[in-house]
């Protein structure tokens, strides 16, 4: 076991928290030591804003002068610029740490690979390539520069945190989220930790559309909307919704249909050919009747047992994918093991 | 956030690895950092067996010289010896970090401070003091010779690693294990992993005694001994038996009651008074039975959703205190919370 393997988990633990959350793009993590110090850990947190290089090289900075920078470190352009104009040896002595491939093509943000390459920290260790053709070319972009490159350091894992960004270049991904106690309850009024409410309705922030069951519209009457994001980032739409049901008998008065931006649509077929991300909520109803047609399985487990009689029956494989703590809930990533 | 604090999570969770299976010592852990480099990473395995920091400086050794140690490991005596006897310098560059105090008593095994003050690691950053009077003194001797001491590294985590064995200090430290599918369904016929049966055999191993419910053992007629627990380091012993019933009308005939060298009582009161650690088996029914003096739930998640109908039902309050996943299984280690 060796030190690089240890970090990268680190770099991989953070990026964990912002899966799916940085829709369309990967879940990227980055870590910047010298001399043996931590001097940043950071996740790209969403499409459009700084990657999560950019931010390691921002903290990192902070911490090695000292100084707090007086510009939105989320502002990609202005984050580049500001690193671009330090003094060519200031990350010399740096090892950056990067889930994945820096990216080398030039988006909504400026090139990763060549704000690496222009920094040059002394060696740079990444997790993946990019499976993507055409945002490949990173690595060679820094080994021009003579920069030491390592690839491969937990690529396994590397892989397993991409797969969602992966699925959605082909098709829609699809993730069920379930709120339950650990012996399995749901729906009985269990509510989350603050923590993980914010965590779903950043998951309904980022999505294209969510799916629900004609059952939830007319018994529990939602609002479904995203106003406990809290996302600092700004740019929070409430999600549109799409709403599976063979009849489309719904009290059009109800707060769902009245959240400003928003669609709504109620549909009788399913279809996940378009590449996207679909947020399925429900219970048992719509874990079976979407059963062939889910991806991943989130469950955030809150921590008790309960003997409310509100079971979820359905019979299922699935992977462990990553769980971590948020606040008092554990979050189970799983990934359905299809037939 | 600094490195010493990501190597002491990675000395926290190789310990909890071994989470009761060192009873009646607690669980802890140990590394060795040369250079940046993980030269070793170990649990305390086994009471009577070497402690942590000694298997730490054994594989270290081993990775520094190239070279294989040509007797058990394990053995304590035999380890100090080999390590008292090396140059005096060979971990002079060493950084320690060990998740609870070196011990300064002798007990089964020789004191591990007076080793490490001996061996003299430029470094030894520890989670936390020994919190057993008598126990403690440890740090105290790596001073005496000049070690930079850091205590309190991780210090909650390493406190929470410990809690098992401050209760049993005390009296029972009673653990209740379940396994169940990720939807809370028990009993169905789920084996856990290879893996998840082995952790279990190995806690049966250990406990000093098993606590069942009377119908367990007039419906299942288990056998419940440790054979798979294959500890390479031996002494297992298949755990004695606690039947809890008020009607003593069991079939002696079944395997459980010819085990050899294994009492077996049948008890319709119960008692926790005396420290020890006792591990209940059992299902809804134990559960309810004993949801007062349990201390810690552990479960074993398989990778399933089934519709089998087995739930377990009762209403309680936990707190997730650790969790990882061995093989496919997501072992969840949990303390209840007492009202």
């Amino acid at each position: 076991m060796i030190s690089e393997q240890i970090y990268m988990q680190e770099v991989l633990k953070k990026a964990w928290q912002y899966q799916l959350r940085t829709y369309p793009n990967p879940a990227v993590g980055a870590l910047l030591l010298y001399n043996n110090e931590i001097l940043a850990l950071e996740a790209h947190q969403k499409a459009g804003t700084s990657h999560a290089e950019v931010l390691a090289f921002i903290s990192a900075y902070e911490n090695m002068s000292q100084q707090k920078i007086n510009f939105d470190r989320f502002d990609a352009n202005k984050a580049h610029a500001f690193l671009y104009d330090l003094p060519k040896e200031f990350f010399s002595e740096c090892i950056l740490f990067v889930s994945l491939e820096p990216c080398s093509h030039v988006g909504k943000t400026p090139s990763c690979a060549s704000l690496v390459a222009k920094l040059k920290p002394k060696k740079v260790i990444i997790g993946t390539l990019d499976p993507i053709q055409g945002h490949d070319g990173g690595i060679k972009r820094l080994e021009e520069q003579g920069i030491d490159v390592k690839v491969g350091v937990c690529e396994k894992e590397a892989l397993e945190l991409i797969e969602p960004f992966l699925i959605w270049q082909e098709r829609a991904f699809v993730l069920f989220k379930i709120a339950q106690t650990s012996n399995g309850k749901i729906g009985g009024g269990y509510l989350s930790s603050k923590e993980s409410l914010m965590h779903v309705h950043q998951l309904r922030a980022v999505c294209n559309k969510m799916l629900i069951g004609g059952n939830t519209v007319r018994v529990d009457r939602p609002t479904l909307d995203c106003r406990f994001s809290l996302n600092t980032l700004g740019g929070d739409m409430a999600p549109n919704i799409m709403i599976y049901s063979k009849a489309d008998n719904f009290d059009r008065a109800i707060p769902l249909f009245s959240v400003e931006g928003r669609e709504v649509e109620v549909v009788s077929r399913l279809d996940f050919k378009k590449p996207s991300f679909i947020l399925v909520e429900g219970g048992e109803g719509m874990l079976k009747a979407l059963q062939h047609d889910i991806d991943w399985l989130l469950q955030y487990q809150t921590p008790i047992l309960s003997c409310h009689n509100s079971n979820y029956e359905i019979d299922l494989k699935v992977k462990f994918m990553f769980q971590y703590k948020i606040s008092v809930d554990l979050l189970l990533w799983s990934k359905i093991i299809k037939k």
